[in-house]
């Protein structure tokens, strides 16, 4: 037996082999098996995470496990989907037992917390990344897409924004202070919390919604475009977390809020009679603006006039990734 | 719009992305959305192919995107499913536009075969790979697993074995010649048939399945093992194509059937009052073994007497994979 077969009979007893609702028949067969209830669709997303790219080569690998699925679940809660199942593509440069023993103790730690069970997947040897394929269920007809934003509607955020920027010089280590704050935006970066009964919660309120991954005017854009709508977002409604105010200077921390990538909170459109039964279970739910008739994304001065837009791009770590 | 972002909306609008039935909500959105008929469950399957590991860094991309699809649907084939979607998770140097136009082409041409639509995925700048995921259907209860083998079953394939492996040398560039046995062995190689009819037809029939794409004795291997059960296959009834027996010595090509990889032929135990309704539409369909009480895969000689088997070892493209 290689030390492939071995990493892959090592995942397949992990304790997030044991998996959610719906697995019919879990990792060992040429295919693993989910069932639906009647009256539901199956929600699926993908994403890859390059070393180097997407986190730096030398990145604790609990951390990395814990934060490849949060990132991979984010995409079930904007749709409103509730997880069932996920597969692991993982290509490694070689078999370390501790890499992997901290790896596969992240991962099964997230998928717990997100109540989402490992199905299958494959393991190669080459440059080290990873594919990590996500499986929910939601009521047909129900999923929340980008594309029902309506003139009038309220514009959402599911709790603090600019986070994830924030902590991407600590990351790095281009900062070295230490402190609660510090420690704050690291939990935020390495542990995202996927929004998932928020994203159910909105189904059948909610018009429109995603996860913020790409940074809120990047992200907002999509929805703009798919509903064929504009939006309105005004800057002092931007819901800031104390540490990130703390740590850097205002107009950082709205920098990283409008633009900074990996905040994975939710961004949706809400008729205004919906609100108040949001706030009461989600009162970090913030209003960030609203949704007019026209195009693209729009940010408001205080006074509510239209400001010129700042470059919508926005960087993961490193700087040639996409 | 960065280049990644055009190639995500290159591979949104080509022919591939029509899709097959079942398919809610294509690309586009946080998630992709499948719906099952009542009664249905849901295969799935995740393969990673890794340049300079699972194939030669300067594939032709045409090919390697027909042959990546082809190997990924063959899971869906064993599991005797047939095929509604797939993912494609995308990791590349560079975004050259005639390397992303032949492998589309290669792609598309094989989910048309398939009859599989591209529902999302992901594209990222890396060393080159793939991961695909691929999503069937099949009546609850009825998918075909490598668990339910019995003594007195035949062990069948579905046509000739060792084609994948005899035809590496001519993919490697370490034989040169050429004709149209060289051919048949490289179209094998490039454009391998995933054979999801057989599989449907085997759907309450074949009592253990899979697709051999590690050599016939290290997956007869994982029948024997999820079956509780002994295989023994009959050296003498190996089925080789004209082609690999042409081109190579008659030992070289049965190693090739017996140990080399890739060929995606499936591999299935069966009642012997199954066979004729299978042959009657699959007369390529051939006995090479039966399955009795024990464990591990044998190898009989002409008399029938159990031959010391050889190393179960196989070797994908190149040395360092797995």
């Amino acid at each position: 037996m290689g030390e492939f077969e071995l990493i892959r009979r090592f995942f397949a007893s992990a304790a997030c082999a044991a998996g959610g609702e719906g697995i019919a028949l879990g990792i060992g067969d040429d295919c693993a098996l989910l069932q639906l209830p009647a009256g539901e669709q199956l929600a699926i997303s993908t994403d890859t995470l390059v070393a180097g790219v997407h986190f730096p080569d030398d990145a604790d690998p609990f951390l990395l496990g814990q934060r490849a699925l949060a990132v991979s679940a984010s995409d079930l809660a904007a749709m409103g989907a509730k997880p069932i199942a996920f597969t692991l593509a993982l290509t490694l440069p070689d078999a370390r037992a501790d890499w992997l023993e901290g790896f596969a103790r992240g991962l099964c730690a997230m998928a717990s917390d997100c109540g989402i069970g490992l199905v299958g997947g494959d393991t190669t040897r080459g440059p080290l990344s990873l594919t990590l394929t996500v499986f929910g269920r939601v009521p047909a007809g129900q999923a929340l897409t980008r594309a029902g934003a309506r003139p009038g509607d309220l514009l959402c955020v599911g709790g603090s924004l600019g986070d994830g920027g924030g902590a991407l010089p600590l990351v790095l280590g281009e900062r070295q202070e230490r402190g609660p704050e510090v420690d704050y935006l690291l939990q935020r970066y390495w542990a995202p919390q996927p929004q998932l009964a928020l994203g159910q919660a909105l189904r059948g309120r909610a018009t429109a919604a995603l996860d913020i991954s790409d940074g809120l005017l990047a992200d907002c854009g999509h929805i703009a475009a798919a509903s064929g709508v504009a939006l309105l977002v005004e800057t002092t409604k931007l819901p800031l977390s104390s540490a990130l105010e703390s740590l850097f200077s205002r107009e950082f921390a709205l920098n990283c809020a409008l633009s900074g990538g990996d905040d994975y909170r939710l961004a949706f459109t809400l008729p205004a009679s919906e609100l108040a039964a949001i706030r009461a279970d989600w009162p970090e739910v913030a209003v960030i603006g609203r949704v007019a008739a026209g195009q693209g994304v729009h940010l408001l001065d205080d006074a509510g006039a239209i400001l010129q837009p700042p470059a919508l791009g926005y960087q993961h770590f490193g700087s040639q990734g996409d």
